[in-house]
C-alpha cells in the first residue's frame, strides 16, 4: 500500500499564521495566533499521531481517545497502510465515531458503567499481542512529533515576548519548548490550563506530578486529562514559565472573540490561550504575544451554545 | 504619517490554502479552498480597497458600503493616512457601523426611507469636492487589486480542473481572471450565484448587462447588487466559463459544511463557491476543483441560526 512512507515534514499541513488586529486591540496585547485547526483531522494531534504511527515497527494500533487523537492516529495509520482501532466510550458523540472511521479507524465501544477504557485497552492488547498500545500523550515520540510546531513558531523569527500554549497531558507544551529550544529559540512558553482541571499548576507549584481527583468537568474537553505524561513533565517542570489558570467562563468568553474578532473558529480547548490573555490582561499588556489555537473540532451544536 | 506607502503585495495576508479532505470526500471532488476569510477585515474586499485607496491621489475617499467593502477602505485608508467616509443604511446592523469605525472610518448614516445611499453619496462629494468617490466594484483598480488574488491562484501551480469565485458586483471573477491570464493560467474560472440574485447568468446568456429589478433579497448579503459593473463585465463576458445559479438552501448547506467538515467560518457569500458544487454536482465529480471563500463575516446571531 504504501512505497516510501513519508517523513511528518512533507506530510504535514503548515500551521496557519493568523494576525489578529482587532482582538489584538480588544485584548490590548500585540496577537498572533497559530492555528491547528486546519491541520490534518483539525487539530494538532496529527502532528504526533503521525510521528508515532511511522515510527513503531507495529502495523496494528490501538488507543484510547473520545477525541482529536483517535481521529489523528486513524488518519495517519491510513496514510501509512496500517491497521487503527479506537476505545470510545459508548457514549460518545455520534459525530466522533463518525470522524473516526471516515479517516478509516476501527471504533471500539466500551460501555464505561460496566468496563473502564483502559482495562478494554488491556483486554484488545491481549488478544492482539502484536499491535502497539498508543498513548495519546505520554511518549517520547509524541513530543518529537510536536516538536515540529515549535520549529514552526521558531522560523517565524525572534519576534515573541511569549507563546502561551494550551496544557491538557502536556504533549503539545512539552513537543513546543523542544522544537522552540532546539531551534534556538529562548521564548518563555506559558501553559493555558483550565481552573477547574489545574493539576499542571498545582503540579508546578508542588514540584512533582499531582493528578486531579477525577475526570474534571471542564468545557474544554481536550483537556479533561488526570495528570501530565511522565514524559512532558520532564520538560515542562523545567521548560515551562508558568501557567494560566483560566476559568470557564473566560474560555467561553475566548471562543466567542475568536469568532467575533478573528473569523476564527476554535473548540474550547483552542481557545485556552486566548482565554489566558482574558484572565491576565496585565501581565501581558503590550506586548507581543504567539497563542496556539490547538484545534477546531467542535459539535455544532455546543458551539452555538457558545455564541450565545 | 505615511512615509513611502507600501505596494499592495507587501501588506496584504497571503491567502490561506487550506485541503478540505472530509469535506471532498462528502461532495465527491479533489476540493482546495482559498480562504479570504483571514484577509485584512476579513474578506478579499480589502485587496481592492487598498490598492485603490493607494493609486488615486485623493486624500479623502467616499464610499456607499453596508458590508465588507466600507470596513476595508477603512482600513486601507488608515494604514496610508488617508481619510474615509462610510455611507451606510440607518438600518444597518450595529457590529458593522462599529467595525468601519474601529477600522478608523467615519460612518455616514442615512435613513434610505428619506434618502438612498446614491443620493446621500452626491451630497457628500458636492461637500467635499476634493474627495474620492470610490465604487465597490466598478472600477479598474479594484479589478487590479483582486487580480493579486488570481496570481496567488496561479502561483499554486497548474493543478486544477476548475476555479469557482462567488459573483456580486462581479469585481472578485474579473479581477481573479486577470490575474491567472496575466500568469499564463487557462484554468476555466466559474461563477457562483445566488439564483435569488442571478443577473449575472442571465447577462452571460442574453450578451448585455441586466440588471435586478430590486435589491435581492437572497441571504447572501454580498451578491445583493442590482448588476454586474461595466468594467467587470468586458472581463467577465470573455472569461468566464458559466455560472451556476445557488438555491439558498444550498448557502445554507455550505456554510454549515464548511463549519463541520473543514473548521471554516464563512459568511454566506463566502460559501457560494462549495454551493455552487452542492448544485451541480455532476458537473464537477472527481474533478480538482479550487472554491474561493471570499469572506467571513457573519453576525454570530445570524451564524447560530445557519447552523441549525
Amino acid at each position: 500500500m504504501s512505497a516510501m512512507p513519508q517523513p511528518l515534514d512533507a506530510v504535514l499541513h503548515p500551521t496557519s499564521v493568523i494576525e489578529a488586529p482587532r482582538l489584538s486591540r480588544r485584548i490590548g496585547v500585540k496577537l498572533t495566533l497559530v492555528s491547528e485547526t486546519f491541520q490534518h483531522t483539525g487539530s494538532f494531534k496529527f502532528r504526533a499521531a503521525y510521528h508515532l504511527a511511522l515510527n513503531v515497527p507495529q502495523r496494528q494500533l490501538i488507543t484510547a481517545s473520545s477525541g482529536n487523537f483517535g481521529q489523528a492516529l486513524a488518519y495517519a495509520c491510513g496514510l501509512l497502510g496500517k491497521s487503527c482501532r479506537v476505545v470510545m466510550p459508548a457514549t460518545s458523540a455520534r459525530v466522533k465515531m463518525d470522524a473516526v472511521r471516515e479517516y478509516g479507524g476501527m471504533v471500539d465501544e466500551v460501555d464505561t458503567r460496566v468496563k473502564s477504557r483502559a482495562a478494554r485497552v488491556a483486554e484488545l492488547a491481549a488478544d492482539y499481542p502484536e499491535a502497539f498500545v498508543a498513548s495519546p500523550y505520554d511518549d517520547p515520540l509524541v513530543i518529537e512529533g510536536n516538536a515540529s510546531l515549535g520549529e514552526e513558531i521558531a522560523a517565524l523569527g525572534d519576534r515573541f515576548d511569549a507563546i502561551i500554549v494550551p496544557v491538557g497531558g502536556g504533549g503539545l507544551a512539552a513537543g513546543l519548548i523542544t522544537g522552540l529550544r532546539r531551534a534556538g529559540r529562548s521564548t518563555p512558553v506559558i501553559g493555558a490550563e483550565p481552573l477547574l482541571a489545574n493539576d499542571a499548576a498545582r503540579s508546578l507549584r508542588a514540584g512533582r506530578i499531582l493528578a486531579n481527583e477525577s475526570e474534571p468537568r471542564t468545557i474544554a474537553d481536550g483537556a479533561r486529562t488526570l495528570c501530565l505524561g511522565r514524559h512532558n513533565w520532564e520538560v515542562l517542570q523545567a521548560g515551562l514559565a508558568g501557567i494560566v489558570e483560566v476559568p470557564e467562563a473566560l474560555i467561553v468568553q475566548g471562543v466567542k472573540l475568536l469568532f467575533e474578532l478573528a473569523n476564527l473558529k476554535a473548540e474550547p480547548t483552542g481557545a485556552l490561550a486566548v482565554a489566558a490573555l482574558l484572565t491576565e490582561p496585565e501581565r501581558f499588556r503590550g506586548q507581543s504575544v504567539c497563542c496556539v489555537v490547538s484545534g477546531g473540532n467542535v459539535d455544532g451544536k455546543v458551539y452555538r451554545t457558545l455564541l450565545r
